[in-house]
């Protein structure tokens, strides 16, 4: 039982075997929906593998290449595909240990079937297959997406998006399903850049009267109605610090006037954010779709490459996190209600054994996500077991998602977890915690089935 | 070398024979003392079992059980046990991967001699099987405790406890050694619900006038003596946030002053509590009573339960803690005293390596706790001894302590604590750490002997 | 393959065998510099490896040995090493697990070649022994660095230090390497005692006027200059508590003229020493030398045992630290120059994973040192590559440094470094993260090139 991860212990590969093959549930991550409407063929190596993906061109921002010899900030008739993939591939070595590595091994051996291995020299070949493959039917998103064995596919879609590229893959007859969430932080967030005018936008998508507490509160719940007509079940909320809040209604009527006219302070800011978090969850209590807490990320830690190439490159920095003071106010109001589900998400581990699990094991609406983004990883998974299983049980988990834009390296990440799902398993078995074939029982939950049920898909 | 936790390696199971039957000494937990100078017999399984336990029950709320369907809140005659215990047993799978699971497993099979396994087809059976156990002699407490070799055991009661079932307990000629410990939160901690009234019925109590500082302190005093006349040696202390301070004696009395009339403004009680903690300690270098510190739990974070049904009932979540600063005033105070012992215990594990392996590594005052609540479990062992036992060796640890309200459930967690000493001492004698005959020497010390040793007991 | 650390598994043993006599590089340390311009023989063994050692010390001291009786504060002349010994040697047990212990063990049997093993019944035996070895030709340092295979050295020197004894070691025609390294925390943090009177000195030093801020400025670059002359490549800083900040030229000027008549308020001597730190930052961008940080021990945390013994009593602390919003003032100001580099050491392992490897995974200028300190162990190495690969990689980190002075301990420091390496790549090759010869190729690496490469070495 080998591939590029390398090989599993014998029982491990056994409980592999059982869930390597079953169906991909990506109920949460970043891939663009107009691939799915328009279905064009995927540009070349580069512009593939290595421009769209923080995760690959910060490791070589961070030894000294630029940015813009990566093609960032560049636009795509000016870049050479060739010589940004050779630069990568010319630092090939950079990735050993990474879960990068693992992911595009995987992505170049299984999912493109590239037969030449990369390094240095092999930067030309490799792009040429590459290129060759892209070229083939199979590469198109649609066809891919169902080569690739992927069930469902959620996207992320801020609040203001017109979702047209949904409801022409819907319309389109294609029965994959790829379905959005709902991302409100942009006309939630007074720290957000544009967002006065955001709510401006949101005034007229929904004919409501948003200067006014009651119609913003309705234009939210008509977008929330579109998102869900169109197939979600899920919202997503970035919070950097977590912070909610209840303010009486005088209060939040006076701080949205404010917000109306981007007049906030920074303190005023940061409570009405927290309490429309928790306005967010009521409405969650209602129309049953599932709060996502992405918690802890400092975002855009470098002003310079900010500035010159904008949001999402590589540093958004973890800072800890105070989970059970900040969910105070927003669990003590709807945290008890049958209806509410609300999935934690953290890149602060020592909060694991220490603050989700025990409120996972508490709250009813609460599960947790799997390992985030610099933790989805081999060790980034055996810590997370590690810490909350004890505490939290299986059935408070929220399953996996791969939270990618990189949309061929889905299969990698969730093989990645699958490996991962298997290795634990297994060494609860051999440490006795339990026998086999609960282990085998729990294997498919891990893989599938927890993140069907946390998601509250129809499958 | 099996039992309900499976299988140890064959080293660490001859380590584990050597240490499996020590007599188990238990210096803190929260067993009720009219257990032992009543001798009732226990109740009917779901009573023993699940109702008492938040381990259990918050695991069955947090799936959706609600806490009425589970006898909590419920008078014992409203309750109906058989439907109680069907509701937990058809839940027996989400404690899969939990030390409860392994507890219970341990208590059922071992402890009660169950044959069958639960199930939520056996529930019945199970409960039946039982319910007779119960009605045999051995498992009324008195009985209990010699039959399950608790050579010791250590209750927790408030300072205004009589110690009247202790006293009775102790003149009743049984041989079995019961012993109380001091708990002072409720008249020294300005913030918990009470505290002028309990400052009342001390005065009362001990015939001081309490109105006064210094009458104050005689009192507790007379408090600490009375527990010590009933063998207690240690003292107990919940600080949900570490601070202490030491503030002139003309602070402190004006403080005290409001404290007796109940208007001390949340900051002032803060630094009040942070004081009295410091009176404590220079207590304890005087009488020899061992200072016990549980810090970091954040209580009853939920407040629809804790209004429907009280304390205790499973939403204490851990935050995090600073325990060089925390403790800074009170070290500086008493920490050099050789007359002082402080015990530590922490829900935040990021403090063990961190902070308070170095301060047990330097005061010769304080000595580490074992893994607390959540992380008496067979990886939060693991963790501990990882984290601590470079910095602070193993003499500047207290050695285990259960630290239960469940009674039936001390054996298996002791046995659960001994099996992760073997398999530490068996991974530290492959590394090469040390030789078989250190781990060998070890064994019983971590297993028994420094437990006796850190709260000066006499065995 | 075997040693007083025990055996390593068989392939992680042949990894070892290629690294294990690589000549020590040791960047960073608290070695004396005289010892080399003077060449004279260590003196007794309690001077040389009981009374100097803080590890060693503060576990005797925790477990109740008094410092004078350890001759902490006691004049030599006045010290009885023999019985100092032996209050050691009879405490050789406590020792166990601990790193103190690995290295003392490999101090005595390698590089002493002691043929007794320690017990409270040897000690005299073993004093006798090593006392013999130091009077041997071989362990006078000079003699000792070479047969230790040590290719360079770096001390620790504070900005008024002269350097004389650098300057005398060079000039005498030994061939050994031993460089300075510029710690200026005496001259830029006004919260260190005599902060104000340093200034003084370093102005008639530098026959700068410091009074005047360019002035100052000039100064520290005289000295920076004067070490780098002196073969030094790199700076270091104690940062408490990490905080630094960019003021503008009028307020900076106006704190400095606080400064240096020494009446800053905490909140200032705070914000002045913050701004410092990034002038640091940019003069290491000018001139190249490699900026350290140490940051999160709280020092001296006993007052009792500063005041009657002094600073480095076994008594530093570490405390919680944000590495995150702390470095974001200097990394926006410096952190993208491709001149500038930064090593950061911490003892919050927390930050590992959440802030440090996700920082050095995008700063060009940032590189993680090793694990510091308490964490320099075989599970403080282990937790770190756990903690740090994934998401820095390799070639983001800074290989070893043994941050000692206990001279004779740097061969038992480096072994237990390539030991950890050794089972780290093993555990790599085993899980499958990448093949044996990637494994043979970062092994030197990690045990040697990373850490010329980091510090700019010519060697």
């Amino acid at each position: 039982m080998t591939n590029s991860h390398g090989a599993l212990p014998t029982k491990a590969a056994e409980i592999y075997e059982q869930i390597c093959d079953l169906p991909i549930v990506s109920p949460h991550g970043h891939c663009d929906p107009v691939w799915f409407s328009e279905n064009q063929p995927f540009p070349d190596p580069a512009t593939l593998l290595v421009v769209p993906d923080h995760y690959v061109f910060r490791m070589l921002y961070s030894q000294g290449v630029r940015l813009e010899d990566l093609g960032i900030g560049v636009a795509e008739a000016d870049r050479d595909p060739r010589k940004i993939f050779r630069l990568f591939a010319e630092r090939w070595h950079l990735y050993l240990g990474t879960p990068s590595r693992a992911w595009l091994e995987y992505t170049l051996t299984k999912t493109l079937g590239v037969q030449t291995a990369l390094s240095a020299d092999t930067a030309d070949l490799v792009f040429d297959e590459i290129s060759e493959k892209l070229r083939l039917h199979a590469l198109k998103p649609r066809e891919a997406m169902q080569a690739m064995n992927i069930e469902l596919l959620a996207t992320t879609d801020m609040a203001l998006d017109t979702l047209d590229a949904h409801a022409q893959t819907r319309a389109s007859g294609w029965e994959g399903r790829v379905i959005p969430t709902f991302r409100p932080d942009d006309v939630l967030n007074p720290l957000r850049a544009g967002h006065a005018e955001n709510l401006k936008a949101l005034a007229t998508m929904t004919a409501c009267d948003v200067t006014n507490y009651a119609g913003f509160l309705e234009a939210l719940r008509k977008r929330r109605s579109a998102f869900r007509a169109l197939g979600a079940t899920a919202t997503d909320h970035d919070v950097p610090q977590i912070y909610t809040c209840w303010l009486d209604r005088l209060e939040i009527e006076a701080l949205h006037g404010q917000a109306v006219k981007g007049s906030l302070s920074h303190a005023d800011a940061v409570r009405y954010y927290g309490h429309m978090l928790v306005e967010m969850a009521q409405m969650s209590a209602e129309d049953g779709m599932v709060m996502q807490f992405h918690a802890g990320a400092k975002r855009s830690t470098n002003a310079e490459v900010l500035e010159k190439f904008g949001l999402d490159k590589g540093a958004d920095i973890p800072v800890a996190i105070d989970w059970a003071n900040g969910l105070e106010a927003l669990l003590n109001r709807v945290g008890n209600h049958p209806n509410f589900r609300l999935l934690a998400f953290t890149l602060d581990e020592s909060t694991y054994a220490r603050e989700l699990a025990p409120m996972a094991g508490h709250w009813p609406c609460l599960r947790l996500g799997p390992p985030w983004w610099f933790h989805d990883s081999a060790n980034g998974i055996r810590r997370y077991f590690d810490n909350v299983v004890e505490t939290a049980g299986y059935w408070n988990l929220a399953g996996f998602n791969d939270d990618t834009r990189a949309f061929l390296s889905i299969p990698a990440r969730h093989d990645l977890w699958r490996r991962g799902v298997s290795l634990h398993l297994n060494d609860q078995v051999e440490r006795g915690v339990f026998a086999m074939k609960d282990a085998e029982m729990l294997a498919p939950l891990l893989a599938r089935d927890l993140a069907v049920d946390a998601y509250k898909l129809e499958l």
